[in-house]
């Protein structure tokens, strides 16, 4: 099946695979310039899924879209050391502009803490004026050496919030809560399990104290951070100046936070769900939840379209995402193929004895077809869509669970960690890592939240662990 | 009362009045690279309330969102002759990334047609793939000399949809349609009257047949011009090889078109509606829609807060966007100059005597109080803001049109035309239109679209008028 449409198989090449399935579908293109991406309607259609979701929970819990400047002066990166030292070396830098060379260059935003705290300087006096909460939606600049669509591209689209509070406590919980924001969303509409944890000293943000993430098991056993929210403490304050006079009438330096879901994201659903016949779409994030497809021939042609386009209608009125494949010019199984390459959940395929006895053939994209009648579809669709997203999240987290081992050797751990993630024990020393890493190309992906307390001794040294629990390791994207 | 709050009067200098107004109101502030701006979540809800109508009837038009890139090969500009020469003085130019030197300079897309049309080239073969309708929401970059916040800024938010056609009867369709949607929106949602035309061959966008143009009119006489769209023809797909093979088996040249409206509408809703003490915003777009403001003092406090949160969540319920001005802070007075300057259209103050006969003073941003039983407030506010909405649009529509005179003499046409819009016969010749630049600052605005055919003599220079009806003159951002 896979070869007719051209697609390599998962288990041959997955790289291969992933970089097919996603231009295929029509997800997306390369641009013209290096490690760009265009992102087709179908991908983009996609993302505004994931937009609508988000930007709902933002507003709930009281925050506000904003939109801060493109090019920040370079002088900016300088302020926070960590912070220039770990994005400098990605920077595009516009030199020229209005036909003038610029007299200081600019840098593209590879993120905007920077801008936003030299702009937070200005407008916070008070504890009146806090907590800012802050949101963008937007595009952002990484010169990447090595680029896969969606995953690691020159540019990328998401959204970055923003946050100042008056304490390290209120802070916190705002680097909690946007991270139980992204798994809800990553769980229960991209039906994408995963981790959430803590970054270890070694893979948290540039400039952050700490660093949140979600961390999802790929098809291929490897892990895709799929979201951040970071815990800067007083670091960006102390650097920008970011000061309030608090109810004591002390001036006292704002805790900030940030946070960011990017179009990666739309690389962890093609990668947890996708199988040799291509995408599989989570229904409530699919442009399209199910595609009507008529099989006729030229006398009963009439007939059967007229039936195809009242089913439409009906599931639409009946709030579905339907799209019906009236085109002429390809075969009934041409079209279960491309519909199956671009993940639809559900097909409904119609012919003129289905006409007959006012029932259609319903086939789900995890497989099995049956035959229902015409006028329970509309009525039951949204039950079946619902029971195929649990099925869909079933279905990773069973995968996950299968691929996840602890281990208390290394050489068990070397093995493993080729096949999937692995809990295991760490001294916490960021040289030790970096062996691992060399030995492995394994890395440490988060010291999971709800991971059981526990001691025992690093994995790779033997000294004692420095986490009270075992942590993740995996080869990442 | 504007002098209380340090806002300039209109009739003094409406320039520094608009400036202070939008800073003041919280709508904006300055970027810190120079001509940049930050938009702040109050100015930003206005953007996300006009994305909501645009977007939506975009989609019910058939059109679908994408992304292209920000970085653009300068190599693309070159491609269209009129096109570069529009656009090049005004690039950014990107020449380092990744900490090297560029082999080919990139530009930051002032506008998308050239690569778009350039990955049409690959994605169109056949005129099954036409139409394509495509939108997509982003900023982009015009180097400016004069800059002034939201209606030229180095960057900008906007949305540019692009679309390519088999037929040339389809993209003229196409490119009226999309200005209707625009002028629906400006009309229905922001009360902002305008005259939709063709601008003239000197004031047409750098690369088009024609353009289509809605042109409003703010409190000063001057013109704004709220969005345009652009009719190609085949010149983009001539210099793209936009092609396609026909029913016919003919290979073509596809017709393409494009049309942007930006956060410039933001000023035209700014300068159109507002007044000395500040803002006024059009109901359906404002952030706020009602404010409520308790009046008490230390004894009455518990009471009077606690009717007015209940008030607050009656008009919630009842879909109204309703803010509780519960500051301790700030007295009455203070409250009610602020929210006049930030333009909420109803005020609703709630004394300890109001709670007691169980009413409420309402007070128009327009003017007039009234004293109303609470319980009737949240049944009729919708209609209350509808109404708001009429009068504003008609007061509008009203200066509008007594700032606008036909003339027949260049001595008229220069005194009326430093008061407001002109309406006279014209040459159609470029020098001609220079020349009336050069002696009034005045420019074409348009071609009216609904203006009667009539004949006459160019209103300069006397030759006979080109366009077989009078077109439209002012002084314009």
């Amino acid at each position: 099946m896979a070869k007719d449409k051209g697609l390599t198989p998962q288990s041959e090449d997955f790289n291969e695979w992933y970089n097919e399935v996603v231009l295929k579908a029509d997800l997306v293109d390369y641009g013209p310039v290096r490690g760009t991406m265009v992102i087709k309607p179908y991908g983009y259609a996609l993302w505004e899924g994931l937009q609508r979701e988000l930007d709902r929970r933002f507003k709930e819990t009281g925050h506000h879209n904003a939109y801060f400047p493109l090019f920040i002066p370079m002088s900016f990166f300088q302020k926070e050391a960590e912070h220039v030292e770990g994005f400098a070396p990605e920077l595009a830098v516009v030199t020229h502009a209005g036909g003038e060379e610029l007299e200081e260059p600019l840098a593209v935003r590879p993120t905007s803490e920077t801008i936003i705290g030299h702009m937070w300087a200005s407008w916070i006096k008070s504890y009146r004026d806090l907590p800012q909460l802050l949101n963008q939606w937007n595009s952002v600049v990484r010169w990447e050496l090595r680029t896969k669509l969606f995953l690691r591209t020159s540019e990328f689209l998401w959204q970055e919030g923003h946050t100042a509070h008056a304490t390290q406590e209120e802070a916190e919980e705002e680097t909690r809560r946007m991270l139980d924001i992204y798994a809800t969303v990553l769980r229960e509409y991209a039906a994408v399990p995963g981790w959430e944890g803590r970054k270890t000293e070694s893979e948290k943000f540039a400039g952050a104290e700490y660093t949140l993430t979600y961390e999802a098991m790929m098809r291929d056993g490897k892990a895709l951070q799929s979201c951040t929210s970071h815990y800067f403490g007083q670091k960006f304050s102390r650097a920008f100046e970011i000061k309030f006079q608090d109810k004591d009438l002390q001036t006292k330096y704002a805790y900030t936070t940030s946070w960011g879901f990017s179009t990666r994201a739309i690389g962890a659903i093609v990668m947890t769900h996708g199988d040799d016949k291509g995408l599989i779409l989570p229904p409530k994030l699919a442009p399209i939840q199910v595609v009507v497809v008529p099989i006729y021939k030229e006398d009963t042609r009439a007939k059967v379209l007229a039936a195809a386009e009242g089913l439409a209608q009906a599931l639409k009125a009946a709030g579905i995402r339907v799209h019906l494949d009236d085109r002429d010019q390809y075969s009934p199984g041409f079209k279960f193929n491309e519909w199956e390459l671009k993940g639809v959940p559900f097909r409904l395929e119609l012919g003129p004895r289905d006409v007959d006895a006012q029932t259609a053939v319903l086939a789900s994209r995890l497989g099995g077809k049956e035959t229902v009648p015409m006028e329970e579809i509309a009525p039951t669709l949204a039950d079946s869509l619902e029971a195929f997203h649990q099925a869909l999240y079933q279905r990773a987290l069973g995968f996950r669970d299968a691929h996840t081992w602890k281990v208390d050797t290394y050489e068990d751990f070397k093995a493993k960690v080729q096949e999937g993630f692995v809990k295991a024990f760490h001294c916490g020393e960021a040289e030790c890592e970096r062996e691992i890493k060399a030995e492995t190309t394994a890395t440490t992906r988060c010291i999971p939240l709800d991971e059981p307390e526990d001691k025992g001794s690093c994995i790779r040294c033997g000294k004692p662990s420095a986490y009270g629990k075992r942590i993740l390791f995996a080869k990442a994207y």
